[in-house]
């Protein structure tokens, strides 16, 4: 198993999490968790996503929350657009990174959108060309690129496909996105040595949710095909679209806990998460997934034995 | 990453799951639950222990439970023994498997029992002696091999010298059981490549609890080091000695499901467990912590959409 001396974290909960969650939180209150985030150490921190405000309410306060931020050296702060008109609100209020989404699952794509998952990608030309002018990053993620629940296992001709559209618009960092859950170990295993190996230009996010208990296997599996940038989200916040109550994103604190014990750097600070998770039911109104909130670290427990 | 054809579970729900529970199960409720485990194909089950009725109340009725079962002709019910009334307890019953612990903890077993846990091994001579004698199989377990709540990570030296204790009363079938739920993949994946290289008479048995929510990771880094053979608990029950409320053990039908999906022959009907693990919150008056309980497998989505 390759053991990688680095890996990077972006914190999704804000994006990722908060879309799933029936609150709505502030502008201030989203502010004060990024500026927390920040202090913790991230790099990189999906703060929302410039979607229609009617269709997801929960994020409909991103451009305020950009715009109180404002610009932080060192730290990237990306947000998920649907379109170009993404990248319009991207530039009114000062992001300078975002971030598109198409799904590997062509019957879902098609029943949607009647179009294939490249003619998508290949509709995001005005998108990337309108970024590009105005600064502003862009990449690119494709959902189910490992299993969908219309189609099962996605095959690979499909994931190269779309890369490949990508990578026609001039996007080169991409995410692979197990957004449904249903990705496997050594599934993950080999289509990141797949992908790593037949497209050296790109650089890789991986964003894997819990939902069957699998995703620090799929972040173990991947970091043995050598990828070392992972999506998480603070407490485990999130969901599944398809079933209603089933756990959310792999939480950070339980990722960053690995991380500790492997001796994997990740330069954020995981007592300080903790800390941050903690804050969320009360915020929220429920529990979350999250075994080291639930369970504390092993250093933790240790310090509580040699105190007795 | 090494992928086995073939794992082969010990269901362990019934000794190290409900040994945790204030419900105590009648021997009506065990035998039931024991016929349903065989018919869903379980070669090995941990009936049950043979620890003094007072101390582990939750199990005094496994004598009865052993009696009422017989023998079942390719498979074996285990049970887990703290010395020679143990033996003489199984002799008593009919039990045809027993199974010795202790820990790789010395300041543990130090301090509980005044004597390093090689000497604790030792002092099971007569116990082994009395099993062969009748005609019982034998086997031996090391509790927090990878790191306890006292020392941190174990030394592989002390896990050496307790295997080679084991070897000297006749025991090579040892089970290495991170009952503190502390085992982290990369450590795993080490110790288990260490002990098979250094003790090849020996067969193994690997056991986790998902307490930092690392257990089906540290299956997967078993796996890679050449481990085939794995507890878990239907359900995910059982609990963690050292932190109230935490997750127990790793959740059967969550590794029949990642087998399932990996292509790993298990023997076991994963919709045989998930049935029986489903009954459980009823019978307990808890919820579980089960994936595939509260997700359902990737089979079962995929099917729902094909419906629709």
């Amino acid at each position: 198993m390759n053991h990688p001396s680095s890996i990077r974290i972006c914190e999704v909960g804000l994006r990722d999490g908060l879309q799933n969650e029936a609150a709505i939180l502030t502008t201030d209150q989203k502010v004060t968790i990024v500026r927390a985030l920040v202090d913790a150490g991230f790099k990189v921190i999906e703060v929302g996503s410039f979607m229609h405000p009617v269709k997801v309410p929960q994020m409909a306060n991103t451009d305020d929350v950009v715009k109180a931020i404002g610009e932080i050296p060192g730290v990237e702060l990306r947000a998920l657009i649907p379109n170009k008109r993404g990248v319009d609100r991207a530039i009114a209020c000062g992001c300078k990174k975002v971030k598109l989404n198409v799904s590997a699952s062509r019957m879902h794509n098609i029943k949607n959108l009647n179009r294939t998952p490249e003619e998508s990608v290949a509709g995001f030309k005005d998108a990337c060309d309108a970024a590009r002018e105005a600064g502003i990053a862009i990449s690119g993620s494709i959902s189910m690129p490992f299993a969908s629940p219309w189609e099962g296992r996605t095959p690979v001709s499909d994931v190269d496909s779309i890369i490949e559209a990508y990578m026609n618009v001039g996007i080169t960092e991409i995410s692979l996105s197990d957004a449904s859950g249903m990705a496997v170990p050594y599934q993950v295993n080999e289509l990141c040595a797949h992908v790593r190996e037949k497209y050296p230009q790109c650089t890789w996010w991986l964003h894997f949710h819990n939902t069957r208990g699998l995703a620090i296997g799929n972040i173990l599996a991947a970091m043995d095909a050598g990828m070392t940038q992972f999506d998480s989200s603070f407490g485990g916040l999130g969901g599944c679209p398809f079933v209603p109550g089933a756990a959310g994103n792999i939480s950070t604190e339980d990722v960053l806990h690995l991380c500790e014990e492997e001796g994997i750097e990740t330069g954020i600070d995981i007592k300080k998460v903790i800390e941050l998770s903690g804050t969320l039911p009360a915020m929220l109104g429920h529990g979350l997934d999250s075994y080291i909130l639930r369970a504390g670290r092993n250093k933790d427990l240790i310090a509580a034995k040699s105190e007795k």
